[in-house]
């Protein structure tokens, strides 16, 4: 079977990730689809906006596969580690294509650029390090550093887009890890424009999903027409059921409890927390009363939004620098934790499974691992949002849950 | 002015501690009266009804001159840390007399009582060694010790009743660091029956008080009869902002997210957790939706209930064991929080102050110091039950504000 691996969050799953996946779908000619999707918390440092079960229930229904989730020490890193551990699991599953979506919507512009910067990597280096005195945030400094080296070079990436970023270091990876997979790009400005099924008003942004269904209190009718019936209907029964959608706010009194109640040696010792930030973490947090006005309060020029939500997402789940430094530092994930899968997905595993050389995890206790000890402790942390009994119900699952299995019969057509 | 330390929690401030400080006054003919009080977390490891500072105005409207804050490394040990911890701030005041309730009620015993273990010590040792490794717990293994020890003597201390064990730690404590108090004890079993203004039925301990709020979804009427008219007062004040009493269940999120986050080796790193006990800990909490639940489950005929819920308390504001061996090894207070005090108490405190050794503390901002730093910790800890933005408040007030200053003109007569 001619397979297909794309990297997701789906938070939630909407028309564009259809539109994104029909079109995969049809330029690879693949007859399966894997994707590897981040766990509880995502790459922007937020907790998602359903469970990671609830998302996989949406990419089954929706036309994927297999879901298996990305790490928690890939899933809430910058854009190199989060692409590196995507791309070592789906080579992992000896996936044919990887294809994404960018600004850019041109594969060869990503080969190009990566080619030059690596022709020109000691220079870069040197801008990026210039950059970085004068004051700006890392991701900033990268930018500018890379324009500074492509002017008035031709057909390269505009590395200021965010899925361009993400797309170059996919690419990157995959020649690093020395992957067989072929890369492939869909442009997602505009995406769906062209399609009949698609239209200007169908489709929005998932961060503008997001903010929609935030500012109606968790209405979900709001937000119907931009996403496929089964992403609707799950919406709809996690809402009944858990009472609201999963974000910041919920997880502020843990975050200031675990900031108040902690020493500076303790907080300067996890994840991201830059040197002397425990100080100022302590004091902002001593005169902030919600999460908005603590990161509010907290931004400099220096740290971007991003980087500080990710370094509180570490506060969060007790992820310690050299625990972190540790599990990433190969760049490869060490298991492959699987989520879901339909029947084609199953015949699939079922063909490769004598290939791959990574553990595939069916379920997770009894299985000693510390990257995987980090997905349950986020797992345990995500949780907390829950009431009891619900919540302990729902972390003995955790351990003892096998990976869904969705009947294509039932499946809705895309 | 003739001083009197008494070694409070009023928790809440109730008739029978009216009782005991009548009786002291009276017996000791003492001016001022001095309480070291435990501050937010208790010796039996729970949470106070209502904060320290509520439980200061208690104090101060029922006749107490000065309340001073028993740091949170001695308030939450056993009883002969906490009896040191104590004793070092009341003989550091200059009070003249220690008073204590007991079930004994005669001070001779406890004198005689200490000679006779001093003079078998080794002996008593032995005992106490032989009783856990029969499995008993510590403080049974140590009253079965004693009993063995006094067998067919008389005039010695009843040390299965646990008022007489803190007395005797106390009296002990003031031989240990060769303090001038004397020391002098009331009866308390059936306190106030001989009183025409304490009769049977408006004396009730603290723990039935407790029963009777928690019972009553935090009805005050209910316990109107057992306490003097202020603390009724702010029992309902505290009830009506706050919205209820803290208890257990109140930080059992928060217990259950610092257990089911942190690794094995973090939580065999928090005070009195005993080897082992971190996986029990784990095992335990994911199978528990109440914090009554938790702890039953947890019980073992090893460990005391009060031992294991003082653990959690340790748990709970993250107190490990480097530290809290650190700051109480010597058994003394290294400061003294002036929490409240009467226009007598302050001139008490202007007369003794030249021959005051320990340091005075009015605020606690701006002071660096181990010990102080788990008050704070447990000041945030406690501090999280209160919704925003009273919490950020309430948070900010413990580093800036000052005493209590009570006017005795206001006060209440006893």
């Amino acid at each position: 079977m001619k397979s297909l691996g794309v990297i997701v969050e789906y938070n939630p799953f909407h028309n564009g990730h259809l539109f994104h996946l029909t079109e995969s779908k049809r330029l690879t000619g693949a007859e399966v689809v894997i994707a590897v999707m981040s766990g509880q918390f995502l790459q922007r440092g937020e907790p998602a906006l359903v469970s990671k079960w609830t998302r996989t229930k949406m990419a089954l229904s929706n036309g994927i596969d297999i879901v298996v989730e990305l790490p928690y020490a890939f899933a809430t890193q910058k854009a190199e580690v989060f692409a590196s551990g995507s791309i070592s699991i789906l080579s992992g599953l000896k996936c044919d294509n990887v294809c994404f979506g960018s600004e850019q919507g041109n594969i060869q512009d990503f080969e190009r650029t990566i080619q030059l910067m690596n022709e020109h990597k000691e220079t870069y280096d040197t801008f990026v390090q210039e950059f970085i005195a004068q004051g700006y945030s890392f991701p900033k400094a990268s930018s500018l550093a890379f324009l500074r080296l492509t002017e008035n070079k031709e057909k390269v990436l505009d590395l200021t887009k965010p899925n361009n970023i993400l797309g170059f270091h996919y690419v990157k990876a995959i020649q690093e890890q020395k992957s067989s997979m072929r890369p492939c790009t869909i442009e997602r400005t505009g995406a769906g424009y062209h399609d009949p099924e698609f239209n200007d008003s169908s489709i929005a942004s998932a961060t503008s999903i997001r903010k929609h269904l935030f500012d109606n209190s968790g209405n979900i009718e709001k937000v119907q027409r931009f996403v496929p019936e089964p992403t609707y209907d799950l919406l709809g029964h996690y809402k009944q059921h858990v009472g609201s959608f999963h974000q910041w706010e919920d997880y502020f009194t843990l975050l200031k409890y675990r900031i108040l109640c902690s020493t500076p040696s303790e907080l300067s010792a996890v994840y991201e927390v830059e040197e002397g930030l425990e100080h100022r973490l302590i004091h902002t947090m001593k005169e902030s009363s919600s999460f908005h006005e603590f990161m509010t309060k907290l931004k400099t020029k220096r740290y971007t939004w991003t980087r500080l939500q990710r370094m509180c997402t570490h506060l969060l789940t007790n992820t310690k620098k050299d625990t972190m430094l540790k599990v990433s530092a190969s760049k490869q994930s060490e298991y492959i934790r699987l989520l879901g899968m339909s029947k084609r997905g199953q015949a699939y595993l079922k063909q490769i499974k004598k290939e791959v050389e990574i553990p595939i995890l069916s379920k997770v206790s009894g299985v000693e691992n510390e990257m995987l000890d980090m997905d349950i402790r986020a797992t345990n942390t995500y949780a907390m949002k829950f009431q009891e009994p619900a919540r302990s119900d729902w972390m003995l699952q955790e351990f003892s849950k096998p990976p869904i299995r969705y009947d294509e019969t039932e499946a809705r057509s895309i």
